[in-house]
């Protein structure tokens, strides 16, 4: 295939935070190109935004339903190989519904849904559709998070004991959703949102990063919300005690009113034979220490690192990488799966999220509510 | 009065840590010297410590309580104005009950006892006596524990909202117990620890560091203990959630079994107008970030500290000091104690934890012992 | 204007680092579309490269003067708006002249040009042309740097005193030229680089930045350099003292023998009233330290910084930044100044190194040079 | 030999710095007693002195000949066994001199004396005394400077190409020698501090720590003094290019007069096979990287370290050390061979700094010196 892949978007206009993000992943390789989309159902500011970024006006939709119909029916050489779902939680299943239903591609932030239920009936829809479907749980494109499940998986921790996830914010420490703060707003009211907000909104990236790296699945938890906000509908802290099946115990904790706290996400794993730990904010450096040896420190960029952190890595070392480039990490992969779909290429195993990831995390949201509601100590982990 | 203060030890002989410790720090400034002992029940073993210390044979005892009498019955200008004890956890009760009860002032290590009932009783001998009891619950010596305290007094992180205390260490991963190891061997036995090892040896430090610093006091607490090492009796993994009184929140979470963990003891504290942040392994800084503004470190030494933080440093900035210094700030303030009342001056205001930290501590402990144990999430914390 | 600026490269075919570099900036905000290309001498491997990269095989070429024609000859609405010059040193200024003769606007890697007199022609070539000339030293484009030329400008430090500035690399400690690296081996070759290896490549950077921030101009320098790599012809390790104008003082050293060393350029200012340090490995922090007050860390993305920094920043406080957001930050103002040209409006103030700082660079070089083959302490800047 | 050593003191009294480190120094272990000492030229300030350390009035002079005189006339059982210098700079010699003369062991404050010359003399006497002379260069005395000492002498830095070391400090950024500051007062007198202020108090740490560590001598060096604060007769900010015997090459530079800096010592050591890098202000860490590995952070504390940084720790890893312990580590092998010869044991291989190391310490200064004040490039080290 001799041309860049043709990405349509569904969300993202005036005052959006992650459709920019997206747009930028994207962007990053030149391997896509950004050529229609519905920013906003308000049909003024989905054209602005369409103008904005340089789009061909007819392109530009305000019903992504208008918008998935319209794109399916241009020539193949012309219309969008996969959608970007960017909108908040409560859209992003009918949008991709809709889309997969028109035989799309399909890359959709995350959570996933507003609902478990949602979730699940979005993976029959998935495996209905055969078309691909890459949720972007960005952190898990930083190539020092790629190092850390391979040194997990080598057996170099031993058996995991304990995993310690953390993710405080502090943006949410003042009720700015009540002054026009478009991202407060959704995700501080459960008809956006969902059931949860803290735990929702990053909560579930860190558990996701456990698993991701570790492949432990939660046995039970038990979870603590509070909402120190007054007014506010959901919680804006929650933290959790974890058994892990096969006996590893966890704490995880996330924040959003911790005043100082910016994007605070980390993860520490500790194993029979030694420990990792690594910090989002300082994205290019890995934390590795074996049992009774110095500590390790692996960073970006070095030919002593496994094949899929090389993979993922765009400069030298010591040209440092950070949160564009992970979320790009998730493009390349999608881009490079849906080429070989164009392309008629057999499937090839590819490195990024999916459905299924999307319902364990909806999974995990909805056991952290339910334990948060419970005078239990152990809450078990929803089957989905 | 012109004379260094005379100081007992009862445990510390060899193979002791604890005992070393505290003879450095009553060492450091030259307020103290140590002049009669019994560092082991082992005549010989406590005869061998004594010559290593180059004390007079004659004042080097083999039982407790005949060095209580034997000092007690001392001439005034010869018998030690104090007693260190320094044994397991399980002989501070009855050592420092022994040594009250012939008149003497005590400095003893933590937790307090082997068990809150103790605990109590030993409070009650405490005031009985009408001598001096301090506990050297030691990371509350540092300075920059001092500056943190003040910040929070001072109101300039507003109200608290959320307390993440820290005290990961990896020396119990293996079962060192079964070596020969002696630290490991009475601190993992019920008969000479009390009820818990992990909370009950540090867990019990980060409770108290942050009501140290904080002055909040625990509602109720949600404990997970686990015994990872096979055979042992005692949890090396301890993990709490925390409701304070007022509404704060806490996660406190401690391990000895976390590979590659050192000492690594920490608190972060979360207001309304602000965070602090503690590292016991880089005890010379405090982080302090206000809301909306730049992060600040605080360094000791500097002339923008508080004077409590100013009053307890030795060296200017830049020049670290570090745990023994932090530990024989207690000692030196106890000094400062004994010394008033040896010259018979009213008593004044000291910083130093008492018997009372003692019995908070044990009703942590015992707290988080019987919450382990219950399927409810939330257990009260015990009255005492 | 409604489209997207076209851009043109030459250089940055296969084995390029540079290259690569530059177009992941120019792709990141969507402003910017490549279009053309003479990515080698070698037809093939420019053939290649075009096609990797997507683009029309008739815009590829093998020969920078005919691609300057060429474009310069197609319609207006099809041909590029300005060149990327991207090739080793000894080659910046043919090519930037023949786009510039042909009425393109430049933007150029640095250092500009193999000579200092080179880099006075085309500084010629510049003012004649009436084109806009930009030079990537991309290190201005990150926004703490911007936020510390503010501190200084601002008088927050007071007077300067002192400058440290380093930039070590350790990549050349093996002789990796003789081993069919491509960057190395035109690093390394008088023929291609220049006078100078480690000051022409990484120390100027130091130097630029120094500058950047301070404002402050070189009075005079004396410069030790060593090749220790045997074969070399240039040196691999540079270190200079400094004398600044007005009476500052500086340090600055650099390497690429230092094992272990990535990419660690950092700079450090003192004056009268505070001080501040960057670091290039961890860009999203900047230490700043009134004098007699508590150390600060700014960091990207918060309300508190200065215009310029906010401005050249994506994404929200804590989700970092890194090289080539900063890389691009250069593009997107060289992007928005072209803009105006093609749009007719008037010229604005512009945040970009321009051919002054490139003529300034190459006579830091070459002052460089001349004193590291003096026996003399000190060699006055050489006049440009 | 079963009692403390008897340690006399001269310097050290109301408003000294360096004296209350040597007594905490030497008050750590319980291996020395202070009984004797003239802790300044006024009677009332060394009889204030002595009160306050509990001293025998009888044994506290005003005169430092006198107490030496004094001292030797006593029983060998009451006798000092040595004498601490820790007067300004000036008075090491004259001091040192007469205690050598009397038979006395000295431990010595450095820089040795206040000029080279006065060195070799005091070399002489050393040497004819028979008396063992130990200099408290006390960086040396950190576990992890020994740690890499020992990874140096390995081999496993291969050949050492480059030695970057820096002491910055920003407290004489003020004339506070004007305001009644001591140590201020006397280290920027020449006639106290001898010709050199900034290199002569710090910038020689870091030439002694370069030496220590890698053993290498400088063939000759360029200096660049500056004086920042008017009035002030000594330099306040010292920088060095050096060449070294073998071809390594070198960068010192220490200032006084840099805002926000404390007591910032540094060194980073490059090989052939690796690097190391040491801070003073983070004593316990010590960074080695193996070329082509992952970086190793080596703790103090550990069973991996070699013998001699072993030795010298009192706490188990994670437990911080700092300054005064590093300090102490000086005494305690002072103190060892002192009790050694009063035992009449053989002497045994120690590791402390000797008379030679402050003839060389001398050495570097006046070079230094002399370089400052020279036009041409290169100064030859000073031969003694």
């Amino acid at each position: 295939m001799t041309r860049r892949l043709r990405m349509g978007m569904v969300g993202g206009g005036p005052g959006s935070f992650i459709g920019g993000v997206h747009r930028m992943a994207a962007n990053l390789d030149g391997q896509i190109e950004l050529v229609a989309g519905c920013f906003s159902s308000d049909p003024d500011r989905s054209r602005q935004s369409g103008a904005d970024l340089f789009l061909d006006p007819a392109r530009v939709y305000s019903d992504f339903c208008e918008m998935a119909e319209a794109e399916a029916s241009l020539p193949a050489d012309l219309r969008i190989d996969f959608v970007s779902v960017v909108t908040p939680n409560h859209m992003h299943a009918p949008v991709a519904t809709a889309f997969l239903r028109k035989g799309f591609h399909v890359v959709c932030d995350k959570p996933m849904t507003a609902t478990l239920q949602e979730a699940v009936a979005l993976r029959d829809e998935v495996e209905k559709s055969g078309s691909l479907f890459v949720l972007t749980h960005n952190y898990t494109g930083y190539p020092m998070v790629k190092q850390a499940r391979e040194i997990v998986r080598s057996g170099e921790l031993g058996d995991i004991l304990k995993i310690v996830a953390e993710y405080p914010q502090g943006w949410l420490l003042d009720s700015i959703e009540n002054d026009g703060q478009k991202q407060a707003a959704w995700r501080t009211d459960p008809a956006r949102a969902g059931s949860s907000c803290c735990i929702g909104d990053i909560g579930s990236h860190a558990e996701n990063l456990a698993r991701h790296i570790t492949g432990l699945d939660i046995e039970a938890l038990c979870a603590h919300f509070t909402t120190f906000v007054p007014g506010r509908l959901l919680e804006d802290d929650g933290n959790l005690l974890l058994k892990y099946r096969g006996g590893a115990v966890g704490v995880l904790h996330s924040s959003q009113i911790s005043a100082g706290e910016e994007n605070n996400l980390s993860i520490r794993i500790y194993g029979t034979k030694g420990s990792l730990a690594w910090y989002q904010e300082h994205p290019n450096e890995l934390a590795f220490q074996p049992k009774g040896e110095p500590a390790r420190t692996l960073r970006r960029g070095n030919p002593y690192l496994c094949e899929a952190a090389k993979k993922f890595t765009r400069l030298p070392a010591g040209h440092p990488e950070a949160f564009i480039e992970a979320f790009a990490n998730i493009y390349l992969e999608a881009a490079a799966d849906i080429r070989d779909r164009v392309d008629g290429v057999p499937s090839r195993a590819r490195d990024y999220p999916t459905v299924d990831d999307g319902v364990h995390g909806m999974a995990f949201i909805e056991t952290a509510v339910a334990s948060a509601a419970s005078e239990s100590k152990w809450t078990p982990f929803l089957a989905a």
